[in-house]
């Protein structure tokens, strides 16, 4: 009988081995893919991708059988050779080839120049060709980056005591109702796709006091802009024992803080190759909503046009206003009006037409909605009969508040958003690994 | 202007200082949801229920202005009081109240008897009544350890190099194709639920080597059975450069060996509270599938059926023998005959009838589906063509083929089933927060 007793030590070195300064006239082994060949004459450069970056590969033809013209843009192999140092060399260091075997060949050239530092095609065709397009490392670079937002989330909340939960996707009924659901068929009856986790995560807060959750929402609005998506994963926590909604946002800033210290620590070649410069975490300025609306608009010389929205400019204009006079890159705008908000926010006690909520604003775009929940049952219920709105499909919602809620609060991060605003590209599709928008369904 | 600067230390204490040993005798304060209360005359103990556990809170009524009827279940409250030791306490110490503040009133007395070791209701009332049976800490308990086990998934692949990605869950095709898939309009064009990540998680490999998900899929099958649900959270990885299918499963077996250091040594409270005996994993036996079935067959003499498939039965049979013979919890079943694996499996080249495939029986039920894909685009050209499917749809697959795709494999874990039977449920049902079947959609 054969046996399997874990993970193997592989022949084959990974980068950060063969970069290490020790690996220097060691004749080792290594895979990757052919990401470009550069043929010299008497010399060619054989430029592997790896998954922690590119490897540079010598090919002095006098010395070996080996052929440029055996290379091809989009082959794997599997490589051997003597490592040496080469200041000019990414990494410092590369590899002599001694001998070269194929594992794989491409069927066809690469249509687009994958190897480029840009590779100057329109987002249309990147994200068409998406499954070649992100072989370019700067590409693939932005979604390691997403990578660390989201451990840097996940990591934080679990040392705060917050418990991971995974709600469903399909429902009866939406958690905000409106129009902008999917709507689907489950085995002959009318089922929806969940445009958040927001009702099954409270009902959490019942079980755990706290919970997070990371996973996709699904949001039929008929927006096609540079900043909405249908489909998008959804960083969400919910808290119970809040003394305030001040809590929730300072649970965010410390996951923000977080966010940013891992992506230093751990994804510094990343944010270097995108030329990242992290934004400030350590103070974010909280500001009440209708203040914010004044000072942008007194600032800016903007009249306000509705006083119970942000339009677009605005959450620019509010985020540059606290950019020039405090240098902050995030800020908390708080109290939205009430009506703006869904039926279970919880209304200020001194001014019930606003909430106790918050956006959160990060480089002129929101990233997140959050604020205090209602928690107490006659109060919900009602806030849904003053809103005209029926209990029906609520009964389980209803249930946990029914039996003893504690004061709660959560929000939502759109990681897609957070992940543009920090590397600076300007659509959120650039940084969504396959997006689902109005027009489009694949790949 | 106000700042946040970060999560601020709160007065209240958390379970794991309250029973610490330099907690006696001293005055703090806490919160909770009350989990019981049992007056005793003079003296009445109100448990506590706090994240991490019970707390026992006693009032001695001649001391304090509170009375125990001013205690019910499911409300949640602050408390003061004095830290004193007591070996029958849950985590021998318990709270001298001082000072109560009531934080919110449940509207209606419980339902189930939530407080109780084993509630002893119906699993039909125990889902109907998720957001009040889940606060039963044995329930509890049970998604403590799925969460473990999530954990346990991410953070061994992450150190192996993996990358997490989020991909798409509505598309314009499934990735299997077949009937079982749910189907809904998408702004006026037909689209699907995702199956499986299969194809995304693919087309990463040509761009990271190493990929993982933990997100959910969607299965429309008509199977009303215990280990059958029509929406799952799917462990999924894909791994590039393998030096052939064994390398799959054993990063599984690391996999499955980390969970389980995780979970002996951060989650030893639930696994007690549930009396969960982990499995081994240092070794996983590896036997062919005809030959699996054949042991079996002699062993406990039942004739083989159907020799393309196992059947839940066989699966049971299987699982025992290795047991018996092995003292193994785990199985891995290789070489399923292609016929019945999907038409990117790899065939073994020494007998095309079987695949370089595998199942892992976990006490007698499959958890996961994993092997060697076709990484060539023509061997995968011909293999559509050979079963007679299209490849209309699949363009973006296919063209991470066309330009070059390393031998590659992976594998998907149901997370559910292996959270069932890590803890010893028949039911998947038992272990998912809220479950999606033929019959249920709600809560």
């Amino acid at each position: 009988m054969e046996f399997l007793s874990g993970v193997k030590e592989k022949e084959t070195w990974e980068l950060s081995a063969l970069l290490a300064e020790d690996a220097a006239g060691r004749m080792v082994k290594t895979n990757g893919a052919v990401h470009a060949v550069r043929d010299m004459g008497s010399v060619a450069f054989v430029m592997l991708r790896k998954r922690e970056g590119l490897l540079q590969c010598v090919l002095e033809k006098s010395e070996t059988g080996i052929s440029a013209k055996d290379f091809k843009e989009g082959q794997t192999l599997e490589a051997c050779g003597v490592m040496q140092k080469n200041e000019k060399a990414c990494g410092g260091m590369e590899m002599l080839l001694r001998e070269v075997k194929i594992l794989s060949q491409p069927a066809e050239a690469m249509p687009i120049p994958v190897s480029k530092w840009k590779m100057n095609i329109s987002l249309e065709t990147n994200l068409d060709m998406r499954p070649i397009s992100l072989r370019n490392l700067r590409e693939r670079a932005k979604f390691k980056i997403q990578e660390g937002v989201v451990r840097g989330f996940r990591e934080f909340l679990s040392a705060q005591g917050f418990t991971e939960i995974h709600t469903p996707k399909i429902g009866a009924k939406g958690a905000e109702g409106g129009a902008n659901i999917f709507k689907l068929e489950y085995f002959h009856r009318p089922a929806v796709l969940q445009q958040s986790p927001q009702f099954y995560k409270q009902m959490m807060v019942g079980v755990f006091d706290r919970v997070f959750e990371t996973a996709p929402v699904f949001r039929a609005e008929k927006h096609n802009t540079k900043r909405h998506l249908n489909e998008y994963t959804s960083l969400d926590f919910e808290m119970g024992y809040i003394d305030g909604f001040e809590d929730i946002m300072a649970m965010e800033t410390g996951v923000l803080q977080n966010i940013m210290r891992l992506l230093e620590e751990q994804y510094g070649k990343e944010l270097a190759l995108l030329e990242v410069t992290l934004p400030k975490t350590e103070q974010i300025p909280c500001v009440r909503f209708d203040e914010a609306k004044r000072l942008a608009a007194e600032k800016y010389d903007r009249p306000i046009r509705n006083p119970y929205d942000l339009e677009p400019e605005e959450e620019i204009l509010i985020s540059r206003y606290f950019k020039e006079e405090y240098d902050a890159d995030f800020v908390f705008v708080t109290h939205y009006p009430s009506k703006k908000r869904p039926f279970y926010a919880m209304d200020d006690p001194s001014d019930k037409t606003f909430t106790l909520s918050f956006d959160c604003l990060f480089r002129g775009m929101e990233i997140t909605t959050g604020g205090q929940r209602i928690h107490d049952y006659k109060m919900l219920l009602e806030k849904i009969a003053a809103r005209g709105m029926t209990e029906e499909g609520m009964d389980a919602y209803l249930m946990a508040f029914k039996h003893g809620m504690p004061p709660h609060g959560g929000l939502g991060i759109g990681l897609e958003r957070l992940t543009m605003k920090l590397i600076g590209e300007d659509n959120v599709r650039e940084t969504t690994l396959f997006p689902r928008d109005m027009s489009r369904l694949e790949p």
